[in-house]
């Protein structure tokens, strides 16, 4: 039996990548040296196909990184000389805050309990502070942050950096760059891809921030610094030996969706959200656990298990394939989280449905 | 055609690699949680294999980054607090070098011109350094640190932390981890991996050191600290989702390299490399760019073009479909280097050297 891995990330791979994986076997793209015209053509290629897909403007410049959680670090270091300011509201957007802390930076939080999104008005950034983090989608309690919050947001601190926490959103939300200078994400979320690469974008204000760490003498890092990445993604090159194979997988899967078009994969992902949302209201097992509709992501559907514990409903779903994950952390034996990535097809989800409204 | 990436990295993958994509496809090793038992299994193998193929000591900790460049950064910030020490022959260890600077720590360098070894007496480490920097094969110029001059290093400087970056050596060299500290190496050179995985060994001395910088307030990173690293991996498991397929691969290809033996290896790889820098001797074309053979690297085969540039003699083995790396930097046009690593047999040495003397 085919199992599908509907968990929040690493998460059921996209259908094309079994047949890219073959041709770049065909087409030698581990060997390759990555200071080649061949592995610029790529690493072109697969820019250009990020920057359709999520309509990033020609301003932004896209680089790779290890994971999205190396981003945490990276962005700190080169955009905080002394004070970050982060939306609390899970366990990744609680880390990312943390990193400020281990870095030596004045962190000030946002902070409000599990499973709830932001009151907009509370939203107090500091004169001082530098750069907000904001977590748009928690993959550990499935809320969301309104793109229109984020515009607010912009409208209200517009000296401050902002910076988007995008990992398991994209390619969904529907971004307009004008309102943030970085968005980051990693590729084994709703891409689909295998783990081991994050992407990266940030606009020249995210460069000045950096150049101007640099010049007061302060450390930004080494290879990973922007001014590094920059100076490297001009010609289409990494500063290190990247991961090729990620990079290629990239650019490959980005053009399937853009062939099959973001506007139909927004379509099918706010369906399969609906009905799943709407499965949970009606059952008896379950309940969303993000109770304003406007905080509820769309690609991670987050449920309090209500009689007996998660494990055992997850159990229930493998019998027919359907792997469904665990909560985050000290969640895991009360709630479920189902990954609503662009691979799922509709029938997936029927059957995810069905297979409990049926009992 | 079969082309063969002789080009010392990115290079020709292990000849099982493709068997073990298709394996990794048919068993969900790309999608399986690095937070579960599945992941923790192959991570534990992963680490036998490579413990046993490279002599690991029990006291050393085996963890995973996203390249090697990422530990030149990681061990400098985590060993050292003011002072760091470099043995520089070639581009890579004079980078190692530069990140050093980057971090704002002072570092005495000793430097030799490119292509030559170190004079063991020259090595003279100030007492207040803390880290003992040695490129043990260069890949820009083939040269190598004898293994007993390392024993020596040792002997002479007990109190200083040894670290090894031996990017393009493993799994060849015969190492003594008591030497030394920490050794490094990236999976895309002679394990014959897609790249985007760095190794990075350490033992007990190097957490002491880290936990002391901590202990003084300093910041020592975030997630790929030694302290974070080493409390993941005592579970089996990595502070971010790692690159789950490459370290899967990392496992199965070291599981390969054991079955066949370390000792069979090594003899081929002297042999293959004896006979290149024999061929490099007795031609008129080329000579070898390392004049004292007790520093000519094994694995990394680099020789002078004595007439003509070095181009016109890589597109000549191209023909026949060896490819041959440039020299590196300054030198691609008057330099070449042959990659010595495992995947490749007798028979495509044999083709690479037939092929010119025929002439």
């Amino acid at each position: 039996m085919k199992k599908f891995y509907l968990t929040p990330g690493p998460s059921e791979i996209y259908f094309t990548v079994p047949d890219h994986l073959k041709e770049a076997l065909n087409k030698n793209v581990m060997s390759i040296s990555h200071r080649g015209k061949t592995f610029q053509e790529m690493c072109k290629f697969t820019i250009e196909q990020v920057r359709t897909l999520l309509n990033v403007p020609q301003n932004f410049y896209i680089v790779f990184t290890g994971s999205a959680t190396e981003v945490w670090e990276r962005i700190i270091e080169n955009c905080v000389e002394k004070h970050s300011y982060h939306l609390v509201n899970g366990s990744f957007s609680k880390r990312f805050k943390e990193f400020g802390d281990m870095l030596g930076k004045k962190t000030t939080t946002y902070e409000v309990p599990f499973g709830e999104g932001f009151d907009i008005e509370k939203v107090q950034v500091p004169t001082d502070a530098e750069l907000i983090c904001i977590t748009q989608n928690e993959t550990s309690s499935g809320v969301c942050v309104p793109l229109e919050d984020i515009a607010t947001i912009r409208k209200r601190f517009p000296e401050q950096l902002i910076v988007i926490d995008a990992v398991s959103a994209v390619p969904y939300p529907e971004f307009d760059f004008n309102q943030f200078d970085s968005l980051f994400f990693s590729v084994q979320k709703g891409m689909g891809l295998p783990a081991g690469l994050g992407v990266w974008i940030f606009n020249e204000r995210c460069i000045a921030k950096a150049e101007s760490l640099k010049k007061k003498g302060l450390s930004i890092g080494t290879y990973h610094t922007i001014p590094s990445l920059v100076k490297n993604i001009q010609k289409f090159e990494t500063p290190e030996t990247p991961n090729v194979l990620g990079i290629y997988l990239l650019g490959k899967v980005a053009e399937d969706m853009n062939r099959k078009g973001i506007a139909e994969i927004r379509k099918e992902t706010y369906f399969k959200a609906g009905i799943t949302y709407q499965f949970f209201e009606d059952s008896e097992l379950f309940e969303p656990l993000v109770k304003n509709s406007k905080h509820r992501s769309q690609t991670v559907l987050v449920a309090n298990v209500k009689s007996g514990d998660a494990s055992s409903v997850i159990k229930r779903w493998e019998e027919i394939g359907l792997l469904v994950g665990k909560g985050y952390g000290d969640f895991k034996d009360s709630q479920i989280r189902i990954a609503n990535f662009p691979t799922f097809s509709k029938e997936i989800f029927y059957q995810l449905i069905d297979f409990f409204e049926k009992k």
